[in-house]
């Protein structure tokens, strides 16, 4: 049962967009037709008989049918008065787009945004916002660009920077994740941080939650809700402003105060959430938590690439808090009785480019998967030192070889590494193919990663995550 | 004037190649020929007449002018009379790609290796290898494939792992860097890494000397050599096999014994050396020593994107030790002058999204190169959420908005962000344009880095360079 008032909020059954045009970005009227909005939806603006084939209402108090949630795009000095306008109309839910409120740091604005707040109370209208894109729903079909997913999924994201989100579900989208809702909160004036970690908390739809934040608005009120999300489900959280500019900087994004670095890890530690440090890693932890289960120690078997690179990925696996352990004994007999000529050097991680063919990845993972000495194996494939080797590859024959699909014993990461492509390299065969396959790979619910090191350190994250839940419960 | 003995041994006349087929893979006689080798070209195998339509000799003694180089592809118990055919020969230098000798963890293995060596010094010739890729030489046009640049460049490397070295030059073409000379060379019986060294500090073609070493074979020697080349040039190295396993796999891979990590980052920083965890680093740092020159201080002014990212962006800065500086005064009151609205309200790193067109990155990047509180600039472009606001905008207006061609007062890094592409991206538009981008940038000499943390840890990496020489000098 979920008792968090967004809850209703955030189904509407109507939309009014406020102060949208034709050349509007963002174009909320096209976001919420092409995400496949099913409700009733009005545009409210005087300056033009229609927008995009709607016919637009000079006030949202003109607009016929009831208005549950209204999207609001006028300037900031006319929003007051849009509030008075919603209480009299009945709307719910209003998400005040408008920025230039707080954040410019003028006191004149930040008075304006206070009138906002006290018109809104007074009428019994909520406020997301503002200064923000608001809600992303593919399940409700709201969202403020059609460039998004219209598939729902198990993540939730609150981030007081839209443009974060935004990045975020874009980045998000080629490595499989998908949303049950995101909501970008900008100055958190009226629902906040721990309105909307509690509604998470609550939602069946969400199973990780996630959340960018830049000031927290009720400390006490968010550490209580903290500790209470995170015995719900995995949290990750990423702080905005931690140094002293990018604390100017929040100040000046969405009016936020931000606090001290290291209490600000410790709480959010104690809290048994997980702290990161860059949105990569929260997308690596959101790839992790989606396809991974737990992971039950650090014993990682390694399917390498070449010599070099099979060494600095052995290196990094261990900074990371793995442990590559030795090949053990059985596997190298079974390889022994298999005539594999290289039985006694083959180690780990696999040096691929020595077996010459004599044992695939494929067998060499099956026999790992099947040892009780790994807790988890990781694969690395596509670095440039095979594409002349691969030239003809196709993508199907490629991950036959390594026989990923088949792997059910342990959990499995791939590493299918990022490039920086240049315009010329477009064409290449072989940077498609590793592009199919990542797709693939994705596609059948195997985690990929862009890095040995960002692999092992999802997998370390998993393996403490899991061993702290196991000792508090 | 270049003493070492490498200097002319990789300069040479003509090539034999020993165990050449027309499937062999490397296939040195392709490699050789698209590098555009001007020197004469011999194929010896006595299994056939001709391989790629060169006569095939059965023996190097048989070949009919003059052999200086020599590259030895032919099974592994053969090498030792290779070596004796070699002296009959007079051939001065045999690269020896043949694997499968010490790095096995096999007496017998190791005891042939010791014999190759003993034959090579009894009749008076140099070895390079076994167990490695051997010289990539542009200028000579020479190497181990036709995937790598004809054009030379001047980055020396030298990598006990040469499918690192191979992956670091497939990557480095499209980061805008070219080579002078690459020496994969593996088990380094003959030639080692101090050998390298001091012909890279001595090469007037090389201008930066990046190294991978598994293993160090003369310790005080390395040490010496180490500091007299970092005296020189920058020389940027990585250590594989740092962990145990890693240390494993290097011992596997080409016989080198790992010492300890600490010992290791100690003496490479102390010889005046820059040591790095990734080639990844690696790559980075040599993008900025081949096109930035020194950094005066840490006061960067950052061109940034959306609220959220620009705040993270800043965060990051400051982690890797550079001050994101409060926007000046005089650039207000500038921006002030010139009727800009939020003139009070920008800030630095500037929130590209809240200038609405009032000012462009241009003109804040150019108020910033002008002013004296900035010591260097970082612009970051083709975050995702520019993609709707970018579709239909040519490479050449997008540089033109950020008028990066233009400065010239301040170094200036760019970030452009790497993604992991879909399949589906592919035709993307946006994708193809920061591309785009990212290839103009590269050829008019402006450093692009795939994330704000890697270019502010590459600008601190300088600043620290430069600071520590001018101390010394």
């Amino acid at each position: 049962m979920v008792n968090s008032p967004l809850d209703s909020l955030l189904r509407p059954r109507s939309v009014a967009i406020v102060g949208a045009t034709e050349r509007s970005r963002p174009d909320f009227v096209t976001g919420l037709r092409e995400l496949g909005f099913k409700g009733d939806l009005y545009v409210v603006n005087p300056r033009y008989p229609e927008v995009h084939g709607l016919k637009s209402y000079s006030s949202i108090t003109e607009v016929p049918g009831p208005v549950d949630y209204a999207i609001c795009a006028i300037p900031a000095p006319a929003v007051p008065g849009l509030m008075d306008d919603c209480a009299r109309k009945g709307v719910k839910l209003v998400h005040v787009y408008t920025g230039r409120f707080g954040e410019t740091g003028r006191p004149q604005e930040a008075e304006l945004e206070r009138d906002v707040l006290r018109r809104a109370r007074k009428g019994g209208v909520r406020i997301i916002g503002p200064n923000c894109m608001g809600l992303y729903s593919p399940s409700m079909g709201i969202g403020w660009t059609d460039d998004f997913p219209t598939q729902s999924g198990s993540i939730g994201l609150a981030s007081q920077s839209s443009f974060a989100a935004h990045d975020f579900i874009l980045l998000a989208k080629s490595r499989g994740l998908r949303f049950s809702k995101v909501i970008g909160y900008g100055n958190a004036l009226d629902f906040n941080e721990c309105d909307f970690l509690e509604y998470f908390t609550e939602d069946p739809e969400t199973k990780v939650i996630m959340m960018y934040i830049e000031g927290v608005k009720e400390g006490p009120r968010f550490l209580r809700t903290l500790r209470k999300a995170a015995d719900a489900k995995p949290v990750i959280l990423i702080k905005g402003g931690m140094g002293e500019a990018g604390a100017r900087a929040a100040a000046s994004h969405t009016a936020s105060l931000a606090g001290s670095t290291r209490t600000w890890m410790a709480a959010v530690n104690q809290a048994g959430a997980i702290g990161v440090d860059s949105l990569e890693e929260m997308m690596d932890y959101a790839v992790s938590f989606t396809f991974l289960g737990p992971i039950a120690g650090p014993n990682v078997g390694i399917s390498g690439s070449g010599g070099g690179p099979s060494v600095l990925g052995a290196d990094q696996c261990e900074a990371e808090g793995l442990k590559v352990v030795p090949l053990p004994e059985e596997i190298r007999q079974e390889l022994k009785s298999k005539d594999i000529p290289i039985w006694d050097w083959i180690g780990n991680p696999v040096d691929m480019t020595m077996t010459g063919g004599t044992v695939s990845p494929g067998q060499l993972l099956s026999m790992m998967a099947q040892n009780r000495n790994f807790d988890l194996l990781i694969a690395i494939m596509g670095e440039p030192h095979y594409q002349k080797r691969q030239a003809g590859t196709t993508a199907d024959a490629f991950l036959q070889r390594f026989g990923l699909l088949q792997i059910k014993e342990k959990p499995v990461l791939v590493v299918v590494p990022d490039k920086s492509l240049n315009i010329d390299q477009y064409e290449s065969p072989i940077t498609r193919l590793m592009s199919d396959i990542r797709t693939r790979l994705t596609a059948a619910g195997i985690p990929v990663y862009p890095s040995m090191a960002r692999a092992a350190r999802s997998a370390r994250m998993l393996i403490d995550y899991y061993k702290r839940r196991k000792g508090t419960n």
